[in-house]
């Protein structure tokens, strides 16, 4: 029986998502409840593996069971022996062919900046604090650029370990906050460290460094020394996935 | 010279303000700094020690230096090496009869309680998760019964180590907020643990398990038996330090 699970976790004391040899992280606590439950290790499939410090408002992973466990009894077991900084929101069965990785067509992640000239202790780790002045109405003219179907090698990490680098943003956006703004983008799927970098850029929009315009033929270069910034963690949440094509539409109108 | 320092910090990763054995303090983080800058040890004296957990939007300590380094200085140099957690908010040079413990008259803290169904991985350690539904009218009405000059001893731990536990509230209620309420309370001082149990006897009285008007007998008593809980500590804020008489009557008219 395949079990899928709804999270959510706020990633500040995580060291990410994917199981490592030493720290804290998501893939680890779920697998040693797991574990106890089954008395055997069980694997789970995450849809996205978030990195250290990045939170997840919603997050799909899936596992394998021989236990005929309801889904509601799954939920209440987790949660139980769960700490405060990750919930399990739901839990459905699923058909044995779905695969929370291949199955996911789409995901949103949105990015948290507070401005103001002091730190906040209670935003640190939740939100990116900027003390400048930014021309958000200009950030989001360049936001826009970024939507349709591009070769991203000039706006992820250098360490990105995929064959292609073609991805399809279907939103992109920049939206006011009471004391800041966020940056909304939704795709078929992103490299490593991508959000971060487009972030980064746009805030160096936002400062007057760069310009919208350079975007189409930064995206033609392919070349990141051209876009030496990553935006810090802390501000980065993975806010929606997709795991049909109709919830996408729905939305988007793909 | 004496310097006097007013801080925030987000308790959630600290043991608590004062310095021990193993593990990280905010008592610790400022002697560090404070001993790189001097090349000696230079203590700190706190208003007020908060415990494990317990956040600060006002705290003040106070130290005593050789060196001549305008206050601005001190801000900036402090803010600059410590973590996101902790912000140093303001610096003044003070006169060197004055004590941060002793010339404290008063002080508020706030309890921040969020109510729903599901725990919320995003409130986790800055608020209390309670899923009961509470008569918060009544909770208000308990509260005042706590104001005036009356004998703790019921409701601290039995723990407490001082000689009187006479103290004078000024102000005590419950305050209904977006997703839940919060408990404010100022007094001239307060017991260790005080808040947390004032608060833990509160939600009983919300929940129905606790009547008001007991409050009159248990002060009486003086037996902690009597009330058997004590709030966690995640939902507690230092919120407001009186250093002088004026402040609290202007507030309070005390």
């Amino acid at each position: 029986m395949r079990v899928l699970v709804n999270i959510s976790y706020q990633g500040s004391q995580f060291l990410g998502f994917q199981i490592q040899q030493n720290g804290r992280t998501v893939q680890q606590l779920f697998e040693k409840i797991l574990k106890r439950i089954h008395k055997r290790h069980v694997r789970i499939h995450p849809t996205s593996r978030t990195d250290r410090g990045v939170h997840a408002l919603e997050q799909y992973f899936h596992f394998d069971t021989e236990l005929n466990i309801p889904a509601q009894q799954w939920k209440y077991a987790m949660n139980r022996a769960l700490p405060g900084d990750v919930y399990v929101k739901d839990v459905t069965i699923v058909d044995e062919h779905f695969h929370c990785r291949y199955d996911c067509v789409g995901k949103s992640y949105r990015y948290k900046v507070y401005q103001s000239e002091t730190k906040d202790p209670f935003q640190s780790g939740l939100k990116t604090h900027l003390p400048e002045q930014l021309d958000l109405e200009k950030m989001n003219r360049a936001a826009q650029f970024f939507i349709g179907t591009h070769d991203f090698t000039g706006f992820c990490s250098q360490k990105t370990e995929t064959e292609s680098r073609v991805r399809t943003l279907y939103g992109s956006k920049i939206i006011k906050t009471a004391d800041g703004f966020d940056y909304v983008v939704t795709g078929s799927g992103f490299l490593y460290n991508m959000v971060r970098v487009l972030v980064a850029f746009l805030i160096e929009v936002g400062k007057g460094k760069r310009e919208p315009e350079e975007i189409p033929k930064l995206l033609e270069a392919k070349d990141r020394k051209q876009i030496p910034f990553t935006a810090p963690p802390e501000g980065l949440y993975l806010e929606r996935i997709y795991l049909t094509l109709d919830e996408l539409i729905a939305t988007y109108e793909v």
